[in-house]
């Protein structure tokens, strides 16, 4: 890959960016009444349409929470290859009224033939890809020195389970992280699945992190399009506390991505290249999580 | 609405249809390794392309688990618009090889400017898929003597969550089921939370079933998108274990569609149309369902 050299994610720090359960814009409190039949209240994730131009064409509009806009957009548009990693993006332009962001590129872009042949996912809000996509899957190297130790990855989920979010303030919202070793260093979270992944995608193409060294963690099950987008970003290793399909799975082994789900406390399992991983704690060490970080899980999930 | 005089659903059977985890074509058995480091097998969902024609039109390729090829189809046409109510079927091919379906129609169809429209404005969810379906979302009139019993919803929610499914063989997947007071009627589950959903518009029209005594219930979130869907097929009531966005919310109250979430157990919250609950269980009679049945929610979910 041609980034390495100027790979920065040593700059990175933990948490370099993390939800703002604070943010009012992206929750409320909304009233109805519970089991008893007594008024409750409850706060939800708010979800508003973001329309995306690439130059002069539009391209979607997809539901989002609402942060991180020009993230989205740019991740977006690298996931669905219409973005190269050496693009110069002159500008990005966000109208927050009118829910529209527009990036510019010095090239001239026409995605016209391509958005033709959109795919629809199995992703919740209906993710998309295209259909060159698969030939930029297949020509991905994923570093082979690459590794997860066991002591990373049980501190790692640990530090995001019980990190501030939506997630434990709302439920219903998924959420991805890019990490080094045990250290979580950007979550961001979205009603859509495909949204939070393509946030941390316009993240490392904004800011040249390189993929090689880093582990993507997800709450979203290991779909096809889910592995494809990992190995996309070239990201050699992908976890997830949910399940797998099965064309996950043929596409992690043909990609020789290393594809762990069901990642919860001490408990996981390997169905993708498992030579990644290095088993060096006791899996009694890892506690599990307290009882108030899973209460939404059990509640209001996905 | 003129389907009512034609309802059969007093001819629907409890679990009418129900998922078959046995199967082979559904769930695979794949090896991989544990938390451990030993040797571990998984029973996964499959997960493979269906691409879609209406008469002589490609619509759209979808990732699904495979089955009932011929209600998905229906049911994604239906719920987008491009099938009326009245529309005759003359014929569903489906090529299991190819994995393409052709649903052919007495009506000529065109929805080349739907489509183009719909490449250029939709990505996920909400009804700006297809430009006029907020037309027909705002049009639906609910009905206003629907009910749900809490004592139904009980019974209802317990006989789903133990019922057989590829859920509690191999999780990673989402169930939609119909339902008439206690009684679920048809359950359909899919790698996609909108395929599921389909699947049952697609029973309802194939089977002219009238949606005005209906439940809907979902194992996904209350978005948007689900909440125009279910107003869309006129069923009063939606129910889901999983929560809610706001937006998901402001959709139910416009159209008086009663929106029930986090059901799990004896707990729920509804924040849409409460009047047509009827609280005539005490909430202490709900059991938990069996651990069991528990165990893939939190292992492998969504």
């Amino acid at each position: 890959m041609t980034d390495d050299h100027q790979a920065r994610y040593s700059d990175l720090v933990e948490f370099e960016l993390r939800p703002d359960p604070n943010d009012t814009r992206l929750t409320q409190q909304v009233s109805g009444i519970d089991h008893h039949g007594k008024p409750a209240d409850a706060a939800i994730v708010c979800e508003r349409p973001l329309t995306l131009f690439l130059n002069s064409q539009e391209i979607v509009t997809t539901m989002t929470i609402g942060d991180h806009p020009e993230l989205l957009a740019v991740g977006f548009l690298k996931n669905q290859g219409m973005l190269k990693l050496d693009d110069t993006i002159t500008a990005i332009d966000y109208d927050d009224d009118l829910n529209v962001i527009v990036v510019r590129t010095a090239r001239t872009t026409n995605y016209e033939e391509t958005l033709r042949k959109r795919v629809q996912t199995s992703g919740c809000g209906q993710g998309t890809a295209f259909g060159d996509l698969m030939e930029t899957f297949r020509a991905v190297q994923l570093s082979p020195n690459a590794i997860i130790k066991t002591s990373w990855l049980y501190v790692l989920t640990q530090k995001i389970n019980t990190s501030p979010s939506l997630y434990l303030k709302a439920g219903a919202i998924h959420g991805c992280v890019l990490a080094h070793q045990d250290c979580p260093l950007i979550y961001v979270e979205d009603v859509g699945r495909h949204n939070a992944v393509d946030k941390i995608a316009g993240y490392m193409q904004l800011n040249t992190v390189s993929p090689h060294d880093k582990i993507f963690y997800t709450t979203g099950r290991l779909t096809s399009e889910m592995v494809i987008k990992c190995v996309t970003m070239g990201i050699p290793i992908l976890v997830s506390r949910s399940g797998f399909t099965a064309l996950g799975v043929e596409h992690a082994r043909s990609a020789g991505l290393t594809l762990i789900g069901r990642a919860r406390g001490k408990r996981f399992i390997a169905l993708s290249g498992e030579d990644r991983i290095l088993f060096d704690a006791d899996p009694q060490s890892r506690l599990e999580d307290p009882k108030s970080t899973s209460r939404k899980a059990a509640e209001a999930d996905l």
